[in-house]
């Protein structure tokens, strides 16, 4: 992985017509819980990895600053800075995408928790009986809502013998499937597709009125790659069933919005979080 | 509810040989969402409250300045400034009695968030299958693990014909039931009673594994009535299923421990928080 992701830097070098040394910094966001201080990724559940150094073997191999982050938190600071100027006080990011995190702006400051890895909600169990996590546990968020679960139901119901238009659209094996494709095939009709999107949105819907109640923001900005391709299947369920099952007052006032950064959010925070790293250094 | 509470207070005072006038405020904790500035109770399903401005109503009757807050932000304040003399920065309570509710400390001040009603852990779901709780919603924490739900869980039981020594000990209706009663059937023996405590503080901790998750807290303290009634039995299963269900990471040094305060927790933050407006008044 380490090694793509230095060939993809320098791929995208190249193409922007640049060399390494006009490049002051890196940022990246790593998945799972990160020691930021240290560049370290503790533990990613997803990657596999236990305690690897990333930020230093990076740094190492392309001879330029790396600073590191949890994807999400990465993610957080690209909307909470770039995208909300700063302005809201304290918000919860939620961002689906392969897996499930979140980021918290508390008074303004990225909230990390005593153990810096606060914000791992998509690991909150909502269904303790529900379908099996990559974190061992059953019914977490992310086993419920996350692209990874939506593509397995999707590919559990066509082994099932179930109709789906994905399958004359990718093939019988839906090799490459894409969240823009579950898109497609919900406009196009496809109603197992709708179901299954639905459901992930209602289970999305009631982990936002879980974090609602438990930390009552001002704003719960939804981001990660399945919002973005399917903002207008889910932002209206998500938005519906928070209200229902959230507390009287949990979210009154409070906006629940699709972030307009979409996929880019990651690349803009982790832009943001080099140059304010830099920055810091250079005082 | 607010004439006996006026004449419980009057009780204690005449009980204590004092007089209503050596009296300078009344702190009081209420269940529910909370206006603290407006001395209103916004919502509290469990006595079924809608917008009840109890403070100035206390007030008037009792002639004394009375200050509101949430009764788990009331617990939050006595554990944390009496029993823990307000050393660790970020700390999460967990209060199980009727019903469940959090409090949290960030950066050593009481969080409330923007919406001033955070904490409302109890109305997390966990079970979306599960009971119904008086919220409305199915299988919330507080519907799995309070003590309202441990009762109905035992009457369900012995409705359905199952032994338990509680109904020699308290008679077929099991009326008057209290925690302690339960503690005691534990430990003559009593098998029904100790599956349901045990599942309920397995539900407990998972609770406590979704918040470590999402929170990051330096320390977790377990207080209200039916942890300071089944300390012994609850504790170490709610503290192996957290640390078997948490995130690598996310309970790491970090202490999960049953406050010494116990349902005194309470009435000690009540106390601290009259004390505490009363003396930002005379500043």
């Amino acid at each position: 992985v380490i090694e793509r992701i230095v060939r993809c830097v320098q791929d995208v070098i190249d193409e922007c017509d640049l060399k390494m040394d006009q490049v002051r910094g890196i940022g990246i966001g790593a998945p799972g819980s990160v020691d930021s201080a240290k560049g370290v990724v503790s533990f990613a559940p997803n990657l596999g990895w236990h305690d690897v150094s990333i930020a230093k073997e990076l740094s190492k191999q392309l001879d330029v600053p790396v600073f590191l982050e949890n994807d999400c938190t990465v993610s957080m600071l690209g909307v909470y800075h770039v995208e909300l100027q700063a302005k809201p006080s304290d918000v919860l990011g939620i961002f689906i995408g392969t897996g499930i995190g979140g980021g918290m702006i508390i008074g303004g400051q990225i909230y990390r928790g005593f153990t810096g890895c606060a914000g791992e909600l998509g690991h909150m169990v909502i269904d303790i009986h529900g379908p099996k996590c990559g974190c061992g546990n059953q019914g977490c968020f992310e086993a419920l809502a996350s692209r990874t679960a939506l593509f397995q139901q999707i590919r559990a119901a066509v082994k099932e013998g179930q109709d789906t238009l994905l399958t004359e659209m990718l093939g019988r094996d839906l090799e490459d499937m894409r969240s823009g494709d579950l898109r497609k095939a919900i406009r196009r009709g496809d109603k197992l597709v709708a179901r299954i999107v639905k459901e992930a949105a209602e289970h999305t819907g009631i982990a936002v009125a879980n974090l609602a109640n438990i930390l009552g923001p001002e704003m719960i900005l939804m981001g990660g790659g399945v919002i973005e391709a399917l903002d207008q299947e889910m932002m209206p369920v998500i938005t519906k069933t928070a209200r229902d099952h959230a507390m009287d007052g949990a979210l009154k006032d409070v906006q629940i919005v699709a972030s307009q950064l979409g996929d880019h959010a990651g690349i803009t925070g982790a832009a943001f979080l080099a140059r304010r790293e830099l920055s810091k250094g250079s005082r």
